[in-house]
């Protein structure tokens, strides 16, 4: 199984330059798996919620119809972010989707500083989805630092992390390691780079995207500045064994009724 | 507050010798919480029920009194690895003790690979105990790779995370400065070196011996194969703050509700 990610810097505001900046960047890859950013082509930093309301979207929208169309150019099941409309409230989202249209929608649980003034938080439990025979979840960004969350995909049989992130602080990509390592499941933590100065904000995205291996490999790394796609090719049943040894397995050596969470 | 830990090779099977050891490495130190490794008087590779049982103590007894003595030289509060009886059934497990007594035991709830065959697993939550004004955890080696150990510690109001351990996997120390950034607790692992060939078995310990910051950051740090004490001041009331900026807080921006454990 081919997976990978975008590694880009977003023009914030502008969807139809994003759209082609990773169609451009993707042209002749074909993969399973392809992670994008989050809101990959919104912009992250928001001055009013008006801005936020006029970037979101139904699902189905225009870049749902990106999304597909890219999904059937790369032969790839796409997850990325995107400003989610649902009445009045929008959420920091992921959306799921291939040539045959969506397939889900995360909403992110764990909102990051000012997410908290233009998002609602993630108001349903974090699912997995089977593509192509495995099994994928979901989560964004700042979910990273609450063990909960991988923990909760990898007990609902996640084999791969989807991990669309705008990442500023410096810990996401190493803490990927250890969730990778407790969860034997891969990730694709698939970050921004570039800058964003508006308003009294000014942020600086990490890049250093990072395929993690399910024994807390780095698969692939990306540099902190580069727009790149990078992709490897993995072995998903590898994520299905939980044993470390024959004695222990992660999950059946937990003791949930003498934790207290 | 200062803390710190003991690393060294115990001798299998030799308490008295241990106990020594321990002691001429610790003479003119004075702290508040030191930390010895896992099984620290009586080694780790085992061969039989026999000898764990003949190696066993209930509280009170030899190295229940050896840490108490110690504890009064030190004027520290000890917590350190040895094996519980308690009728037929041997534990795992770490004393937090001293001058004055016993303070509490912790019997380790992840048992590692052949640990299986030696000992019954541990049978009561972690609990935290305050010694000087401040919240104190203990969990033991393997229990790292389980982040609902650390997390039940810290909701718990542990600051301080005691960590015995008798590590012979390469990712524990990486993964403590997740536990630590995660839940904005200190950790002192107290790793044990040397190898210990018995029967089929054939251990190198792996040292390295570190105390993690409540912010992730590495503020002691050993080598692999050097017997060594070493010690940081910290102020443990910065464990208790658990925002990561003005808007987020580790703790009250969890989602108990939505997560599966």
């Amino acid at each position: 199984m081919r997976i990978g990610f975008v590694q880009f810097a977003p023009v914030f505001g502008d969807k139809e330059k994003n759209f082609r900046a990773v169609k451009e960047m993707l042209a002749g890859t074909i993969a399973d798996l392809l992670v994008l950013p989050e809101l990959f082509a919104t912009g992250y930093t928001f001055k009013s919620q008006e801005e936020v309301l006029s970037l979101s979207e139904v699902p189905g929208e225009e870049t749902s119809l990106f999304l597909k169309h890219l999904a059937g150019i790369c032969k790839a099941t796409i997850v990325a972010g995107f400003i989610e409309r649902e009445n009045s409230s929008c959420y920091n989202a992921a959306m799921m989707i291939d040539a045959s249209g969506l397939i889900a929608t995360y909403r992110k649980l764990h909102l990051f500083n000012k997410e908290k003034l233009w998002f609602s938080t993630g108001d349903r439990a974090p699912e997995v989805y089977t593509v192509r025979g495995v099994k994928i979840g979901m989560m964004i960004c700042f979910d990273w630092i609450f063990p909960e969350t991988c923990r909760t995909l990898a007990l609902r049989g996640a084999q791969i992390i989807a991990h669309p992130s705008n990442l500023v602080l410096p810990w996401a990509q190493q803490a990927m390691i250890t969730r990778c390592l407790e969860n034997h499941v891969f990730a694709v933590t698939a970050n921004r780079i570039g800058k964003e100065q508006r308003g009294e904000d000014d942020f600086t995205f990490t890049g250093q995207s990072q395929i993690t291996g399910c024994r807390g490999e780095i698969l692939a790394y990306a540099a902190d500045d580069t727009a790149c796609v990078l992709l490897t090719d993995i072995d998903p049943s590898q994520a299905i064994d939980k044993s470390v040894n024959p004695f222990n397995d992660l999950f059946k050596d937990r003791r949930p009724e003498l934790y207290s969470l």
